[in-house]
């Protein structure tokens, strides 16, 4: 197994296990060492008190893509801190993607760096997340 | 109507807006001018691949009194950023309390502290929020 | 020594130590357990290429604050991530204040809250901080 | 002029506008639209009361990069927000480098990647600003 081919057996493993709530929505679309990409299709019952899409329903899009990243060796990682700038409103009916690329690994810390687009192109939000490793593997191989 | 009355009426008509998904759990317990206090009663559907709380449904609970401490004062405002550290991880069947206070207003911008904690008293994120007012009401009045 | 006597001594130790460009013009004013105040006297020396105070300035001031807060207790702790809003320019020849207070302290992480006032009163700055506590003391004691 | 060149114009102009303290120990390597390198030669007048270099030093490094790369286009921009991540001590006397990029501008709100390494390639910090568009040019051409 590659380590791209591992990456995407840890994703597809995490994916399965999501709550129904927490994974509404989300596919995984791509997963490499580093690496991860996965669409959100948006609904009305995931706007907020504006009528826009729920900064909620962004984040958790964006922070799965995090966690397939920071967990793609297969060294479980969970999240420590993240912060996310809202560039532009979601809407619903619209696919997002949101796309993790791995900043740098340091001891048991990971940074990675998140954008979330929607169909158009426009930049919804962009993230950048703080994962810390938990000295175990995601899945016994 | 005092100005704690406006912050609690604001606040349930954004409630009331808020899709089925993006509210799923959430309980409005308090608002005031700059307040806000929500609760969450987790389940299993909002689990993630670890088997722990979406870092996602924490992210909205602590997000939705954000946005309803931020547009207390019937001044609409939207999220531009947000840090969330999490420091303990939630557990499916507990109800957890995210509760915001105002920082400081300057200008267009507002900042909120907001700290969500579980059954037992333990801080499982705290969260320091930026936001944009527009310029207009959130309710005609 | 009670708590807060602790405090002032480990704050006193740090401000000391600080090297003569990372410490130029703060004065350490209070440090209680979890908490700490700060002053900064600014100088044009201190301006970025816009004539505004450097952001560097305000971290600075912000930071230190944070770092004698988070070492109150005389358990070592450095800083793993800090997110900052810069709600209004600073200016030459003014005296800032930064004052940190804890939000929460769970196993080796802290969190901490600092706001940067200007010498009218206005919000310069709002910081939230997290340490990591290194499991040793500052002073040996 | 290409947008490359005005890139260098606007950096060289903001350096040579900065104060002796904010700009002690930087360089200016390179510039070009929506990117800057800066080079930091540490001194122990930089060190915090741990004796590592002090935060602020390694945020004003990181911080002048993004105003660099956020200024880029000769469009006046300000911070906005920022949040770093600290992963590994900076040492006295070495030669640290920050690389600042775009990820996006929407509006008028631009979101800038920042890396800070040391001499050995270890990467000391991770760095997302937030900047604002003020509506002016830096330069008069």
């Amino acid at each position: 197994m590659t380590e791209d081919e591992l990456a995407w057996q840890v994703a597809s493993a995490m994916r399965a296990q999501e709550g129904s709530h927490a994974g509404a929505g989300l596919t995984l679309q791509a997963a490499r060492a580093g690496y991860a990409r996965v669409a959100l299709a948006t609904t009305p019952e995931m706007l907020n008190g504006h009528g826009t899409l729920h900064g909620g329903a962004i984040f958790t899009l964006a922070d799965t893509a995090f966690a397939y990243a920071c967990n793609s060796r297969n060294e479980a990682a969970v999240a420590s801190q993240v912060s996310i700038v809202f560039l532009s409103p979601g809407r619903a009916g619209e696919t997002l993607l949101a796309e993790a690329k791995e900043v740098s690994r340091e001891g048991r810390s990971g940074v990675y760096q998140v954008t979330v687009t929607g169909e158009d192109g426009r930049v919804v939000a962009a993230f950048q997340g703080l994962s810390r490793f938990l000295g175990r593997p995601v899945l016994a191989l």
